[in-house]
């Protein structure tokens, strides 16, 4: 699979090597943010990609780190941006996938105490997973008298703008239970916004409570597997018959390595070919698992191999 | 000095072994929350140590990682829990530290901007060092659209209980300059709090801001020889003339091993003796940095020294 380059990785490809990529795939994962879309702007010509790709007949799956919103929104966003044709049930976020495992792995006897929004929320609520709600402290009380629930049995943290340390210092109290589970949505240390800002993600927040408590958080989202066991058993899929497309190596790429899928780096998100060169050239055994299989400038250029051939 | 014990190191010493130690040693370092008080209460015994030290013509500091008080409160505290010939320049806290390392040593030229309490306020406005002064959010706005000040050139972070999300996020925008310093007034990743509770320390506000930054703090507090350096210069001390009592082996009895101090573990407060036998009788070579050469009950013992003789 590595082509012309000397080192094995980071293939360029384009036109024909696209279409014979694809072809030889019946399911294409995509990450959403940086990959088909980055904030309220569809990638150009991401609709089309996702269309034409259902049209050959390929399953379709959007795998997110993102643990904002719960899958109905993610359903709204996409036909906002001009997708018309993508199902809740393609959608796997970082929150979705909390949720099932807090069900259906874990099988959580008690409530799940979440530093998250309304995404978590949501999708706990759906899947039936009992939680602590607690938007921002508005009771005025502190870690020192507020009340603390004996019935919770698992810690789970996402993104979380009302984040503040009175969540944190609850959190750690629970945790000082070792029979509660610890887990993270995704981890995701930051995340760029406009104007050059970024803005903290699940990851440093999880930071903060590993270090205060001394434990290790279970993480669900990328580069962690339990995504793509979600979307094998729902729709037994081949790892062999998949190709991940991301633009975070050591998310996205680090992800699909893991699953034993083959890698494509988008470069309308995150990280930079240079990057992805640097790990391939590395002398560390360990960057490699970070190499993209291959790599385009936008996944619009899936479109290209219709045209050229 | 390793006595009778078998490994070097945890001897433990009453009566007459101390005097001989203390006989040796013109200045003596105590941490102070678990070591001569807890909370709000004195160690039994532990004002009548210090004016015995002090009486027998010893130097005697207070070296704390806590930063929530400026040094005329922690005279008063002194004052109010019997103590009653401690003076302001004896104690050397991290808030304290932090703004001289940032007037003396980084000379910062700007404001900091401060993840802390009124303890860090006070003691950069004592040394002229002029900082954002952000208590907490009033303004309703958000990380996509909140002012962010030019003129910040470090962030330093302590214990916050007004810690919250858009204090953490600006801090991540102002450290994307490398020039900004970036400053922590301790590592203690968690306190104890009465009942079982705990509360998270400096460290854990410090290690979400470190994986959304992907940078290093540099810690003021022990066990960086920091500390040491600022009671060194001030009063010209030998390293071989000092004894350091604490009560967390990582931190100040690392603290003591890195500024080449004789260290003494008291057992009024975090560490366990088991736990330091655990380091002593370790394989691992830095492991023998946590191990005190001394272990006392409670420091209360030093006064053993004089009733028995």
């Amino acid at each position: 699979m590595a082509g012309a380059v000397t080192s094995k990785g980071c293939q360029k490809i384009r036109g024909s090597q696209i279409k014979e990529l694809l072809d030889a795939k019946r399911n294409v994962l995509f990450d959403c943010d940086g990959v088909i879309w980055n904030g309220e702007t569809a990638v150009p010509g991401a609709p089309e990609v996702v269309s034409s790709l259902k049209q050959q007949g390929k399953n379709v799956f959007f795998v997110t780190n993102n643990c904002t919103r719960p899958r109905e929104n993610y359903v709204q966003k996409f036909s906002r941006l001009g997708f018309n044709d993508v199902a809740q049930e393609e959608i796997f976020s970082s929150a979705y996938c909390s949720a099932v495992y807090l069900r259906d792995v874990a099988k959580v006897q008690g409530k799940v105490f979440v530093i998250g929004g309304s995404g978590v929320y949501n999708e706990l609520r759906d899947a039936g997973v009992p939680f602590v709600e607690e938007e921002t402290d508005t009771s005025g009380g502190s870690i020192y008298d507020c009340p603390l629930d004996s019935e919770v049995k698992a810690v789970l943290v996402g993104y979380d703008e009302k984040f503040n340390f009175l969540k944190l210092a609850k959190a750690c109290c629970y945790l000082r239970n070792a029979d509660c589970l610890f887990l993270a949505t995704d981890p995701d240390p930051w995340h760029p916004l406009r104007g050059g800002r970024v803005t903290p993600g699940s990851g440093s927040l999880t930071a903060a409570l590993e270090t205060a408590t001394d434990r290790k958080a279970t993480v669900i989202g990328k580069p962690s597997r339990f995504m793509f066991e979600c979307i094998a058993s729902q729709f037994g899929v081949d790892p062999a018959q998949c190709l991940m497309v991301g633009d975070r190596l050591e998310t996205d790429i680090l992800f699909g390595t893991n699953c034993g899928l083959d890698t494509m780096l988008t470069l309308t998100g995150v990280s930079k070919m240079e990057e992805a060169e640097g790990y391939r050239d590395s002398e560390a055994p360990e960057k490699k698992d970070f190499v993209p299989d291959y790599v385009v400038d936008t996944i619009a250029d899936f479109l290209q191999t219709e045209e050229e051939d």
